[in-house]
Parts: structure tokens; C-alpha cells; sequence
């Protein structure tokens, strides 16, 4: 089934079912008040959403018509995030661009960082940013959402508990990086708050394309309606289980717990990137120095995983970016 | 005043407010149903709970005894926690130990990581981990939980948005510190799931020991009943509204978000520390060796501020460190 979350103000948003092909959606707050609340509840929920999705799938329910500008992020506030680094050969790039020490037992010992989970933003929202010389950059992914995770549990038990998928616009900020990285604590500044696509999904709603814990998928991406990359989830070093497992090893991560790949990308270049800072190594690499320019405001990217069919699970991401305003007394 | 969550078995606990002495507490959840509501409602609960918190105090609401054990975490979910390391002797021990390079700039731009903020435990509750061999250690800090923090916001505004000061024990895992550092993607395992004293505390119950953004109070510090330290919060580098301000200089910190200070230290050895690593990391300065060991489990830590009147503005932090049961399937 597909959910989301209707941006009411409240700091969950209110929970909607939406129907398969995305043309209509219906309220269930009956059932949930919220997402965060359905996946916390999800053994006494699961089925009378399913109900639900079928019903408005056969037109049983009337359903509003759908419209990704009213949604907010599906967990605008979440427990926690946890975005990986599962794609070697975005790393890989970047090493090589940047002449980086190779991070050791990066294939055996999954890349993550902590995120902040307080303030995500909805597939239509602006991103509003204080500085264009932060080097600002999207980075598509796809990501889960848990139920609890025990602590040191292991990969199988963690691929159970995955209830949902999503696609992510991991917003970043370049200049920071370099420094955040150096100091060995991680991301800060250069992890402003990230944005998601429409829908959250049901594993069993990708068909074939949900194989070994993987979104086995292109996400199509376009900077200012043209082309930039269209990599496939499937080359994921490790599986959401294996990234799931590695974060619960020593503690549990609550319900709601969103986990993510970090950005899609493929050996084979004719792939493209899903993110500005990888096409600008490849520059680097082949031609010596970068040519593509990261991001002004008034840009915009669109994000959507495309399946066999031509449809897009998830819907889209399609935002600006924007000049945020001074913060006021 | 003074305030705390009964841990009931929600999420975010139930609110209730602490007479000033520590010996009575009564509810308040006709006010605000949870310490995190009261944050994001303040302008409109404050009064109402200064109010309940001066009866309480003039015996004029009966109350509970006071119960410790029955409190969870002030915000057992936080919406985010941001943690500096701002006591820069500490990391300058912990170089010269283990003969780092030096961070840069290390002294104009807070060192700070994101860490999970969905499971906080209780100032009593045990601490259950997996395995003695990960290097289990304590740290004492101090805290901070903030109001909405606009993007970009200056340290000056910072400061008129800090609601209440708490006292933190931020559990380690010595073992994977340095492999995640050296990742550069900052703390996963290194970090589970930290504690919090009893009470949150709002600026003004601190009085003269609340200044220039810091706690000027000795954190006192037992390792089973015995004196480990009691290093004094005032020699900070970085206040807490400098160390909210980097948080939020490129995205909003929502209301509840926690800043922590990093392990109290101080530059005088005769204050001890309010951690096993920088215990040890003076041993190898000073005897060529590491002689403390790290925790065992059924090892216990105290940590408690302690005022100039003798009193313990935040209570106290008595926990044993427990081995975790298995996952169950």
C-alpha cells in the first residue's frame, strides 16, 4: 500500500492512503493519526489500511484528488535518521577525484552518519538555504522506514521490521564537507534538513524491484527539467537489513527510525549521478577540473524512481531551492 | 523551576513539576501533557507551570514524595541532540595520549556531533549493552533544550531561546571511537543511548551559576561509590548559545532539540574527569600507560552538579551498566 502525510501543520502530519496509480487520496486518521503513529502501531493497523488502499484502489471510497503540493514529508519529524554511504562507487569517485586515503574496510563495514530528523521537508516544498557559497547539491536516495529494532540484532531479523520505502533528496552542502569530515564527528552544517518523495511504500508494493533489502530501480533525476541521472538502486553494496543491522548494533532505534542508502550511483557512467558533487569528481577525473556548477537559488530538481511499468512508486520530488530568510528576534 | 517526566510508558513521558529542595513532585499534565509539549507551547504553559512550581515549593499543592526512580529522561525522545565537545582541554588530553593530529580551528568552530535522540534513558535506569569489549564508559556533560531555533540565528538569539538546562550522562563505546572517526562520518556504535539526570531546570534556578551561556558548577562524578572527578562546567570555550548557533547555522533546530557540552574538563588535574578515557588518556601521558579500566558489567556511575548551597539543582544520575538481553526474532 502507499501512505503519506497531509501537511496540516501539526508537527506528524495527518495520515492518508493513496491510492496505487496516484491519482487519488483519502483520509485515515481513523485508523492513525499519523504515519509515525501507524508504524508504531503497525500489527493493529496494517490491515485495516490495507483495506483501506483497496477500497480507494476500487473506487469504494471516494478519495480526494491526489496532490503532492498538500503532503508534507511522510515522517516530517522522525525518531531518527540514519543515511548510509551504500554505494562503494559513489565513494570511490569521490577518493579518486579528491586524492582521499581510502576509508578502511569500507565494503565489509557500512558508511553512516546521524542526521537530524526533526524538520523534513515535503516533495513540493522550497528548500530555503542561508548561502549559495555553501556549495549546495541534492543527492538522491532511497531510504526505510522500521518498526523497533532490537539491539544487536541481525540482518534477517532487521529486514522483517522494514514497514515502508521511500525516496529521498538528501540536501547537502559542499563547502562544509571537507572540514565536517576532518573532524571525524561527522555532519553538521553540511547536512541541512532533507526533503522525500510523496509516498511512502509498502515493500511488496515494488514487486520484483524489492530484492536482498534493495530498491532495484533507476531514479530519474533532472536539474531545471533537464537530464542528470537515472543510477539503479540495485548495485547497493549492502542491503537496508545489513545498514539497518549495523546501526541497532548497539542500541535500539524506536519505531519510525527512517534509514537511507546514501546517494544512488553506478559503475557505468552512462548512468549519470544523482548528485552534483559525483558528476563534478567524474569531471575532475576525465578532464582534470570540475566544470558543472553547483546550485543558485531559483534552481530546481525533480527525483522519481521510474518502475518497469513507467510508473513512479513513490510519486516525485520536484522543489527549488531558495534563499532563506534572515532569522528574526 | 523545575521539571520532569514520570516515565508512564509513553513516548514522551508525563509532565510533572519538582519542588525546588527535591522532595516533592506533583502532575502537571493539565498544563501540558509532556515536558516536550511545554517546550513548544512555552510562551503559553510557562506562567502556568511557575505557578504550580511556586505551590508546590509554598506547600500549598500536596505533591508526591519525590521518586527518581519513577522519572524517565526529561525528554525521553528529543526531536534532535546536537553534542559539542567544548571543553578543550579534554580533546587536547586525548591528542597528546594518543598523539592525534590536531583538529583545525578547533577553537573558533565548535567540534559537534549528531546523535540518536529517540530512546533516552532514565537517571536511573540501567544501561543495557551488548558486550564488555566495546570499552564501555560514562560521560558527564551538561545540556541545554531550546526552543525553535530559526536557521542562521545568532548566538545572542540563541540565548533567549534556551528553556532548560540539563545534566547529561552520554554513554561511549571506546571501541568504535576511533574507527569512526576516522571514517570522518562521525559516531553510530560509539554512541547508544545516553541518560539524563532527574530535572530540567530553567535558566534562572541555576542564579549566578548560569553565565555567559554556561553551567558554572562542579559535576561530581562516582564510579562504584568511589570519587572519579568533579571537573567544574565554567571552563567551556564555547557556550551553549555559540554551540546552538553552529547547530543551526545552515537549517532550523525545532523545540526540544537538546545541546550537549561534551565531557566536562578541566584544565587542573586535581578536578579528575567525567570520563574513563580521559582518565586513562592521563595515565599514558603521565605513567606510559592506560591503568583504569573501562566498565564492567554491574559497575555503577553516579554524577551530580553540586551548587555553592550544597544542593543538587539537577538530582542525581545512579545507574548500573547491564548486559542486553539477545534480539528475540
Amino acid at each position: 500500500m502507499k501512505l503519506a502525510s497531509l501537511a496540516d501543520g501539526s508537527a506528524h502530519g495527518a495520515l492518508l492512503v493513496v491510492s496505487r496509480d496516484l491519482t487519488r487520496m483519502t483520509p485515515a486518521q481513523d485508523i492513525a493519526p499519523s504515519l509515525l503513529a501507524a508504524v508504531e502501531q503497525w500489527a493493529n493497523c496494517h490491515d485495516a489500511l490495507q483495506a483501506r488502499y483497496q477500497a480507494l484502489n476500487d473506487g469504494h471510497v471516494p478519495g480526494m484528488p491526489y496532490d503532492p503540493t498538500a503532503l508534507a514529508a511522510p515522517l516530517p519529524r522522525a525518531p531518527q535518521w540514519c543515511d548510509g554511504s551504500a554505494f562503494l562507487n559513489h565513494g570511490y569517485l569521490m577518493e579518486q577525484a579528491f586524492k582521499l586515503p581510502a576509508i578502511p574496510n569500507v565494503d565489509t563495514v557500512p558508511l553512516m552518519y546521524q542526521g537530524a530528523s526533526d524538520d523534513f521537508l515535503g516533495p513540493c516544498d522550497d528548500i530555503p538555504l542561508p548561502d549559495v557559497a555553501h556549495g549546495i547539491d541534492f543527492e538522491g536516495e532511497y531510504g526505510v522506514i522500521t518498526d523497533d529494532i532490537p539491539m544487536a540484532c541481525t540482518p534477517e531479523q532487521a529486514l522483517r521490521r522494514i514497514r515502508l520505502v521511500v525516496q529521498i533528496n538528501d540536501v547537502s552542502l559542499r563547502a562544509f564537507t571537507p572540514v565536517e569530515i576532518r573532524s571525524g564527528f561527522g555532519f553538521i552544517n553540511a547536512k541541512p534538513s532533507s526533503s522525500f518523495a510523496p509516498v511512502a511504500v509498502t515493500p511488496d508494493e515494488l514487486g520484483l524491484a524489492w530484492r536482498n533489502g534493495r530498491v532495484c530501480l533507476p531514479l530519474h533525476i533532472e536539474r531545471n527539467g533537464e537530464w542528470f541521472g537515472q543510477p539503479n538502486g540495485q548495485e547497493m553494496h549492502f542491503g537496508f537489513h545489513e545498514l539497518i543491522a549495523h546501526a541497532a548494533r548497539t542500541r535500539r532505534l524506536r519505531a519510525g527510525t527512517i534509514v537511507g542508502s546514501g546517494t544512488v550511483s553506478n559503475k557505468d557512467r552512462r548512468a549519470g549521478s544523482a548528485c552534483i558533487a559525483e558528476r563534478r569528481a567524474i569531471e575532475m577525473i576525465d578532464q582534470g577540473q570540475a566544470v558543472t556548477g553547483f546550485l543558485q537559488f531559483g534552481e530546481s530538481v525533480t527525483m522519481q524512481a521510474i518502475a518497469d511499468d513507467g510508473s513512479r512508486p513513490f510519486g516525485t520530488i520536484a522543489q527549488r531551492f531558495v534563499q532563506a530568510l534572515p532569522a528574526q528576534d
